[in-house]
């Protein structure tokens, strides 16, 4: 893998390029190195060996205290140690000034090695990313920097029990206690928040929940919609304006812990506010109403976080099948005049159905990498590039895909891994099964699939008179006008007759400016979409590979396998939203 | 389920004419609802409530003995006390000359309750059918009847450490010690014994093992190939011709218990025979080097059998989420003017996304169920219809279909309901997660989906110069003609069309005649047939229903969706395998 994440980063992404510019001015392709190195090594000795454990020794709740492996500990710890929590921060706190691509690029290491241990910084990163944009100097410097420093973790509170996907339905509430408080505005809390992910453990002497909740209006009723939302800071134990702990713990008490499919190591909690009295203090971060747009101010990270959290996923269990598949004996080849029963069995990487589900993986697994640093990189160029209005607009379309297209393949890389390893893979003596089970929270957590295709068709594409999908048009034409030129032109043909039918049925579904019509068929949609921009990704990066070694003869077969296998799958997907097929829209609930 | 299954048996499949027929002539409509009630009922209160147990309290194995739930125990006793383990067996016999698609009815209950307790009754059956049709009167009378009356049960005894899909590298050996033993030529086996579900237990007093073994040749080695493999009765306990135990255990010692993803309330294990010197006893089975043949005898039933339970558990998640979506308030609809957040939530079910999911899964389970049936009524046909010959050949064709159809797509049903319950379907405190994790397997054992495509593409379509295949093609052509008249006549075009791209795709993969050119597209080129039988058979249920009532509406949406979703994924599927896209079967293990 790290051949390949190379490749992508320095040859492909020209990640280099970076140093260039101000921000990065300091660091070079060997700082880069080191930071993967670092991550490498950690991930390899912290975290991939205890991937297991995390998932038998499930987090569990004496009725006082969450227990966790102590591997757990040690491996966030470790992480946390390496400086990456910080990774994108500025240096004068205690930051690495590295690009989004990079970080990324160290992160997937964890995510491979142990996606459930690695939930916890993750969280911490980006809470404390979000404290950095729209908290106070003092807030920053209480909260954000001791988690930065890996002293406190943090969360993230949205999710209700009668409000997940649904966040206008919010229900906790929060009444103003003092508006002077040095902390920022301090609120008292009450309610209930559902599927927090490190919400409850050990591992550091404090917690900091960031958490949604609403204002009472001047009429005291929680204001209706997403509107009267509010983002407020709830520490474990309360906390001075020195960041010391005061010892008096916060009004949030574990209700309980989620017991899940997958996903074990990390703790996942329905966490009461305010349940013994007062309310929970929270302190104000942003403005009163201001707190989805606060919360969001991350979300393009937070999704590509998750996306390339399923695309390692997808690594790890691609890797896992394939050295089974070299060395597995089973079978001989059939031929004309049958099977010679008495020569030796051949590795089963030489039948070419398991090479099918391999090469299915390689896919979806090197395509889903290419995807995720592709969308880091034009954070990158957000932030510091040229074109920034550009940079959004492509990436605006992209974010729904880097989300939900991993999350759906990088499964049916997982399953396919499974499949190559037979009886042996459905045991929990290998890592697939895990992998796989890991993998299916990926289109739940983070916006669904259905949400994301309600984001990608209902916003996205249409936004700014469809702007944005002009954006990203433009970069997929530039690769086909190269492409034309190459013995790759007729994927080329290929990917510009799906790009048409893609806009086609963009227009289509609109025709009649209806959202219930034109967004019945929105996950078909994305799934189009999706493949289309793979195949875009897979025909660019099979255009940068040079010569004919095993490596760039792989990358070729792979986008091949997509162009041959995959993309064709679109015009299934496109027929329904194209003609606005009304059947799932107009089906009664009593036929069910 | 019930009133589906009522339809599709009695109304659809006509089952009740069957009493029309000498064997099942004492049988009646009365007689069969009998038997579906009992079955339900006995589902419903010993195995549906108990299955979630059995996946939590896995058997594990003290060093001495294998410890079960009771509720396993109870159960199992329960369903062997209904009579169903003889079903289908001849009065005579103490069975109930149940036509194969009642039985198979019958058993849906139990799948759908547990599929993984029902899995001992269900390979006690199939063990004991097969002695009956391949065992001497004797051990008929001892092992078989013994089975059927639920006192002892029994397994198969296939794979090994080193030959699982490959059967003829099978290395357990057999020497004969005794020609003239009254229970059957007695021989001593030596080997190991893989992934054998059944395999060590006490619910019942013996286990009746099934074992392939090689019997060595003139050279004293074993003949390579599947030609050298014969049949063996190897009982846990040593029994007399009088079916009493001797109370001296044979040599067959369970050398681990296999910890799988799901499926965990069938044992499954590693068994070592001869361990401990001489060898395990045991009776062979028909004739030597026979043994293949013997074991498949049963084939088509046990591979129906697999694909019903892979239907009943996407089945199951199918009513866990249509029951939850019509119950969770969540979201509103959107409309032009947007989305109006002080009115109250409504129930998912009335999102056209959820429906989509809900129709999906419905169109997978419903057609799965009529697929299962419908090749049990072709069981019938072979045993005691008028014309056997065509039975046989739509039914050869039919069951890798059967088998590998709903082991793909109810494990996609089976995903969606995860989906459907978001967030909540990821915890083990609904059932969804565990039967995705049950359903797993389905693609694995009783052969790989690659194997089902092989025998499909390899075997099925192409005997007897593509009889099998037109006898098939007639059906769906009748169909057809019958649809065309009708409002259906969009569908029938659609499906005219697509069994001709199947025709084609067929003889352009063997148009080379090159096994591995053919054959590297072979599972490609089994989902696509799949898909096509499963549209023939949701158009020729659609015509079968009346009326207007919302049964009948809902037959009709689910096929209209069929037709829709699904059937143009075909196209995708083929195209490789017309043009027999030689990349899968070129690349190099290197380029990976």
């Amino acid at each position: 893998m790290r051949e390949t994440l190379d490749f992508l980063l320095f040859d492909w992404l020209k990640a280099a390029d970076l140093t260039a510019r101000e921000r990065f001015a300091e660091h070079s392709t060997e700082t880069f190195a080191a930071v993967l190195d670092t991550c490498e090594r950690i991930a390899r000795d912290k975290f991939a060996p205890f991937n297991r454990l995390a998932d038998t020794q499930e987090p569990h709740f004496d009725g006082e205290r969450v227990h966790l492996p102590q591997a757990t500990h040690d491996a966030t710890l470790a992480y946390a140690e390496s400086g990456m929590l910080a990774a994108a921060q500025d240096y004068e706190f205690g930051g690495m000034q590295l690009p989004c691509v990079m970080e990324m690029a160290g992160n997937a290491f964890f995510s491979k090695a142990s996606v459930a241990m690695g939930g916890y910084a993750m969280l911490t990163s980006g809470n404390a990313s979000l404290l950095m944009a729209h908290g106070t100097p003092l807030q920053r410097e209480v909260f954000a920097k001791n988690e930065f420093a890996g002293r406190w973790f943090g969360t993230m509170c949205l999710s209700e029990p009668q409000a997940g996907s649904s966040l206008s339905d919010v229900a906790t509430r929060a009444e103003l206690e003092d508006e002077a408080d040095a902390l920022g505005p301090r609120y008292r809390l009450t309610g209930h928040k559902m599927w927090i992910s490190g919400g409850e453990h050990e591992i550091t002497e404090n917690i900091v929940h960031l958490v949604l909740a609403k204002v009472p209006g001047p009429d005291g009723k929680p204001i209706p919609g997403t509107k009267g939302i509010s983002l407020f800071i709830c520490p474990k134990w309360l906390v001075n304006e020195c960041a010391e702990l005061t010892g008096e713990r916060n009004d949030i008490v574990l209700a309980g812990l989620n017991h899940k499919l997958g996903y074990r190591g990390t703790t996942n909690c329905l966490l009461n506010l305010g349940e013994k009295g007062q309310g929970a203090v929270g302190y104000l971060v942003g403005k009163v109403g201001d707190g989805l747009r606060c919360m969001f101010h991350m979300m393009n990270e937070a999704r590509i976080g998750v996306g390339l959290g399923a695309v390692m996923l997808g690594y790890a269990g691609y890797e896992a099948s394939l050295d089974y598949a070299k060395q597995r004996p089973q079978g001989r080849p059939m031929t004309a005049a049958g099977k010679d029963s008495a020569s030796p069995q051949r590795p089963i990487i030489e039948h070419a159905d398991v090479r099918r589900m391999l090469l299915a993986q390689k896919s979806y697994v090197e395509g889903g990498l290419a995807l995720e640093l592709y969308c880091a990189r034009l954070v990158d160029e957000l932030h510091t590039g040229d074109n920034a209005a550009e940079a959004q607009a492509v990436l605006d379309v992209l974010i729904p895909i880097a989300k939900s297209w991993p999350s759906e393949w990088c499964l049916e890389a997982n399953s396919l891994a499974i499949q190559v390893l037979g009886g042996y893979g459905y045991t929990r003596d290998f890592p697939v099964e895990q992998y796989w089970r890991d993998q299916r929270l990926n289109m739940i957590h983070e916006g669904t699939h259905g949400i994301q295709a309600l984001d990608l068709l209902g916003r996205k594409v249409v936004q700014q008179g469809g702007a944005s999908l002009a954006a990203l048009a433009a970069r997929i034409q530039q690769t086909i006008e190269h492409a034309i030129q190459t013995d790759w032109a007729p994927q080329a043909n290929q990917l510009a007759a799906a790009l048409a039918q893609v806009g086609g049925a963009t227009k289509k579904a609109w025709s009649t400016g209806e959202p219930e019509e034109a967004l019945a068929n929105a996950v078909p949609y994305m799934q189009a979409f999706g493949h289309t921009v793979l195949a875009w990704l897979w025909l660019d990066v099979a255009l940068s590979v040079d010569g004919t070694s095993d490596f760039a003869q792989g990358k070729r077969a792979a986008a091949r396998y997509f162009f041959a296998y995959e993309l064709p799958k679109i015009g299934a997907w496109l027929d329904v939203v194209a003609r606005r097929e009304p059947l799932c829209r107009d089906i009664k609930a009593e036929y069910f």
